[in-house]
């Protein structure tokens, strides 16, 4: 082919991300690029010539072996070249294997499939790799991350925010949790869906009218040459698959996405300078900004965010792909291939969020100073619950007015508790009924009134790290 | 509440589509409308009732007999009107039933629970209502309706079309089994979608922090709760559900908009007047267009490609209201109530696809024309098919060289083998060795070159024919 | 028609945010309900009509003053009624209409005229209607408010944030003149596109076949015919207008929609318990969660971003309806139709930020606590900036240190500078050269370090201030 | 920097469609690529060096003249090598701009600005550049041979189509003339929007609080320096330019985009096998399906459309890159980066389009037939319209019986009218009033009834061949 300096490739994936990304890219190009897609389609070509053989019964492992080796030594810049001339890629590969098998096979090369059924049958092969190769192993270690901070962190207090007001707490480690549980229910679908992907031999509108023309069984025959691949055959085709295996595989991986862009979310509002939490890894000579020598950014958690901005809205892309007229028509086809772009974008961001999280700092001591700077407002809610636990059916409002009372007067909840002995008094006691062991504390701690946060923290970190390691390579 | 001339109605699907969709749309507002939104509220909250009284050992059967008999007698209006004072839907609705339940549970009613332990949970029992009860059967009729017909179609001859271009033959009833085939894979995978919804009691942040205070394992509380309302919990709750469960019924919703869609530009296609092949029923007195008094347009499959435009693109929202920050933000509230509009939009297409199909005209004259019309120039393939069988490797080129000259002389493709009787032999042969019953009639009987087309239809028919009785109202 | 209790409608619009935004959708209701677009078509049936005349020599002021009395005259509910005979709307309108104008005015209604040269230049009409009178007014106030503030509040100092962080210094008046520019650049487009929204009269196929029967000169009773309604014809019709006016026209309005919820995420994040800056009003018996008796959220702000999110992605919908094959398909027909749910959608929205900014409450005193907890951090900048000038090239890594060495020892920026004299004697002569008033002050004062903010503010409150005038009513 | 096989390249746009569109690809890659990105940021740097002498009276035609060579011996590579220690990309521009410079002018490097200062201005520039430069003139020329084929095919008959039904005559120019003119209103568009990207030195937070450090009239030296690169400042600023220039642009080129997706279609339908009324070039040896030798396909037609579907929901991502936080937050800075690949999608398609016009061939013959072979049903509206005309108020009625009968008969619509001699001497007479040459064989020649078709082709045809010639390059 033609080597290009890489600084001048028109995709930020081809030169910037590709800079920032090279393994994942490397694993990733070896998969889907241009490239891959010939040798994909080598692959499909002689699985078929296999299939032929093994439908005339002539398809002993000794000839199996030879189209094996053959297979691998097809040069897919031959093929390129060839298409050239005949502008159809798979007629042009199927001039160079012709020009390449033993002369008693070249009438067997292609025969009785259509382009599509070679086509469609290595895309699948393609993205099933790219996805149980690549992309799900680099999740699994994303929620392996998730789960370890979800475990180590399943005590630090933190504020729970609602609306981005302080709710009641919770800990970090419970915040973290909620990725871990969200995202690992992505992966085993992701599985099933790459697992799940099909091929076809059913010919140029999917009714294998020419395999019929040769063989009495041709469904049998397809069902052998995707067995070659590893893959089941589309339950009907037209000219292609049916779309919805690789739809509905591409939407998990958005879903996959929207929880990243979703954690990304979180962790830049953690490091917004009021709050302050949590911190990316900076490195010593780093710059935040070239006139502010003060600034350190969260610009890790942004780039994920920014990544799912660019990718999500071409969802729709993959949903207008469903729709193709009649037997088929063609206008899916340069479409289809961005979808390549689409798992380099979830690649990209995936990666830079195992970076965040491996080297993610957890200011626990500010935590524990936000959660207290509501003066224990965040106790309203059990203030309200042991009140009306205690029959006060006035208790919401009743509690209500003691925080707006304690923020007009500066005091802390507990203060302003003490100025209402009678209500106070009913809630030391509702705690002792309780078997609290230090009621008269209870106001002043905010921290040890969080539920069940620790719990699950772990409970969910330990299932989510089991889980994560199915796919760990 | 008010009531208004719905012709003011500002959505068309309150107006203009709910005209034409009665029955269905009725049936939709009964499970999805603000009405029903406090209804189902209101079930949330006897059941948060009914989950205290068992979780205290009180949970009489007659106790929740009165419970349930309670929440019949609750008008929704009334709940509204206390809206407008607390600007707080549920806190409006907590009013209302505190002021109703015997005074010994008022303090019980909401108690450990924030609204969106109530407004999540109900939300879960409308969509699975609307989806198993109203859009599932719809969706069933739809797909018994296909598979009808491509059992009954299932040998009537048609031109496979590719790039609009004649292909190969395959059959009218193959080609509609396409549509069997995909919608029926969306049933299933819907009906456990809906089923998978889930609700959840774990307070204000997700972490149980009200609860725990009231009762040793909240967990358990939460699980009665759901229980009777046939839902499971979350396994993660901030203050929202996890947001995944929902979104994927809603995507897989809009993969089986998507494949709906499919058929109608089919069929707006088949109705194209060079085509002409099937015809939407046409009442008498119906008028196509104010001017042109010959038109019969296939408007009701253009309908359903413009409503497809109309919702296909808001699946961008429900990937947006995957993010909510930290343990909750609001920005999903306004946006997630038009899930409703998905809904009945999706609604509305598949009765109007119904409609098409049910008194969907086939012309098998035409369709039998249109094949022919070609030329035969359709029989290239198991033209080529042969002679490369025969072993020639240039067959491909050979043939296509044939038609080029059957086009340019006007002559049939029958025709021009005629004057190659060297290869006219090699073809006769070859299907004599196929033990074909008429070899020189082949190629002047395009329609007998169909493959498995009748075949798969038919067993596709009936495979899904019998998979659409499960949802069968 | 038909009465229902809006509490049934399925649209939120239809019901919940038609209870909050009463005037506002009543007003677009009148001109975009159905019942406002039969209204539409009678006036461009009755403009049609008048355009006859004029082109036969007959028009008379007193015909014309006859039609158009009769024009108010017609009951949409009787078209409506018609319609469910002929299914076809504008044939129903015709029949209608024939039994109502004078014998002789019969067989000229909608003569030469194909139902879309009624339909599209009605909706021209209403569009511009609900743009100009309705959504642009309100914009405009909007704009007006932003103004006001940005002037009110020009002086207030407010740290100015990037990634969250603290940068250096602005106003809170500048921080709201960027929403007042870019909103301000919006108005006159909107109504540039809104005036240039075009009808037609070309008939069937956009070629004028019909009327060239009739009359020698078409377009010229094109023109008039547009002109009764103030509308210009488009410059080539197929059946439809040019989709790109209507379709430009949307995109401003979404355009417009991005920078409300641009705006509400600013105001959302500056409402957070850790900033605090802002407040949106909350009535004093108002409840902000049902469980956490402190919590005031910021649901106002959130719900503009939510219903943002609900329609921002519906302008894919307007692409697709670019695309109408040939002379056209009908695919655009239900699907423009939810046009009138966007403008709803965009008008709730900007009603809400109305309300939000004219009662904001600014926490002037909290903005000045904000900026100065970084302890002088974001004068690094102009530490830089003076060291850099007086020929230091390594000044921004050497200010770079001492913040992270103020940083790490818990100092004020004044007080590290203050263990480097050798650095800040420079700073001070370099201010004292710059004729700074107050050099040794310069370090503990942050909130002079504002740029031009201030004027910025002023200027652009005052001349968007004016401008929002043009669309006052 | 590094090369690398182009056939490893993950994004289609750096192999498969840089192999297709070589030229053009190179012209974007040399305004767009990485490389050109840091160029552009070099010139920036430069103009900013030049302002700050011109602000000091030291700026001399030689001072500027050794700048500007210098800036063009700046090797992008080196910037990037920085770029992985700083991590920063103009910080690392800085160091090594520093490193070049006379040694007084090392501390006015980069000085009063922030990095988006250089970035927001280069990025304007690029923009410009690459569509002034590359994108108007590819465009000029799709629209130049749109007027071209308006002009030579006005006079040719073809039926008109709606919903793909025949409707009345028009002519082939006439249907050309629609993208012309559509796409004609696009251009003067997009220069103005080119022209009208802004750029910006207002520093850190958009308040010109560094730059007010160093001058008096901080927007004066913000003037000089955009006046450098022939641009004006954003009239407000955050860190980032207001995001509405570039936003206005891109959806303009995505209206661009939608029409030459229109015409796509238009021109895939037209060769459908049964109307076969154009065909794109096809190369002697060019295999239209490895299987089916006679197929020649609209690929290029359908490449175009596929592009479109790639690309179209691209433009959410420009809506959710109007949304930035406060003064800037990063989430813009991948997504934004990815315009670049929206720009060559665009581009690829316009050039794939240029093509399939520039060799399209029209089937006059087939046109001529395809609008006889409805029988002169086509013919039904000037019946009506004549008969209404005569003060028949069925006529509409009338004439579509008619039709029916004709269909079910078999009969043309002249033979229909002749045998309701009553009717057709109304149709004659009137015809016979208006002038008409041969009322009798009007009915037979449906190609007479086009009304201005051809008119309107000319007209608009040479318009916009005029128009063209702005931007011909």
């Amino acid at each position: 082919m033609q080597s290009r300096d890489i600084f001048d490739n028109l995709s930020p994936l081809d030169h910037r991300y590709w800079e920032a990304n090279r393994e994942l890219f490397d694993a990733l190009s070896e998969r889907l690029s241009d490239r891959a897609s010939v040798r994909a389609c080598v692959l499909a070509e002689i699985a078929l010539l296999k299939a032929h053989l093994a439908a005339r019964g002539l398809g002993t492992e000794e000839r199996f072996r030879d189209l094996d080796a053959l297979a691998g030594s097809v040069d897919p810049e031959e093929v390129a070249r060839e298409e050239e001339k005949t502008r159809h890629n798979i007629r042009a590969l199927v001039n160079v294997l012709q020009s390449k098998v033993p002369a008693d096979l070249a009438p067997l090369v292609h025969l009785g499939a259509t382009s599509v059924d070679i086509l469609d049958t290595a895309r699948a092969v393609q993205l099933r790799g790219a996805v149980l190769e690549v992309l799900l192993p680099l999740l699994a270690r994303v929620l392996a991350e998730l789960a370890r901070l979800a475990e180590e962190e399943a005590d630090t207090p933190q504020v729970g925010r609602t609306h981005g007001r302080h709710a009641v707490p919770v800990t970090f480690g419970f915040a973290l949790a909620e990725y871990a549980a969200r995202l690992g229910k992505c992966l085993p679908r992701l599985e099933d869906l790459a697992r799940d992907l099909r091929g076809k031999l059913a010919g140029a509108t999917g009714s294998y009218n020419a395999l019929s023309m040769i063989y009495p069984d041709p469904e049998e025959v397809e069902r052998t040459y995707l067995g070659f691949l590893g893959l089941s055959p589309s339950e009907h085709s037209t000219q292609l698959v049916e779309p919805e295996h690789v739809l509905r595989l591409l939407l998990e991986l958005n879903t996959a996405f929207g929880i990243l862009a979703n954690l990304a979310d979180d962790l830049r509002h953690l490091q917004r300078e009021e709050i302050d939490e949590v911190r990316e890894s900076f490195g010593g000579a780093q710059v935040g900004s070239s006139t502010m020598p003060q600034k350190r950014n969260p610009w890790n958690s942004e780039h994920v965010k920014s990544l799912w901005k660019a990718f999500c809205p071409r969802v729709l892309t993959f949903f207008l792909d469903q729709i193709s007229e009649h037997q088929r028509d063609l206008t899916n086809s340069a479409s289809e291939r961005f979808s390549v772009e689409f798992l380099a974008g979830l690649g990209a961001a995936a990666n830079r969020m195992l970076k965040v999280l491996k080297s993610l700092s957890v200011d626990r001591e500010r935590m524990a100073v936000n959660l207290r700077s509501s003066g224990g407002a965040v106790l309203a809610e059990p203030a309200y619950i042991l009140l009306a636990e205690s029959g006060r059916a006035d208790a919401h409002e009743e509690v209500r007015r003691l925080t707006l009372q304690a923020e007009s007067e500066g005091l802390s909840f507990s203060e302003v508790l003490a100025r209402r002995p009678e209500i106070r008094d009913i809630l030391y006691g509702r705690l002792r009924d309780l078997g609290h062991p230090d009621p008269e504390g209870f106001f002043a701690a905010p921290e040890r009134y969080r539920g069940l946060a620790a719990e699950k923290a772990r409970a969910l970190g330990r299932k989510y790290r089991e889980l994560a390691r199915r796919w760990a390579d």
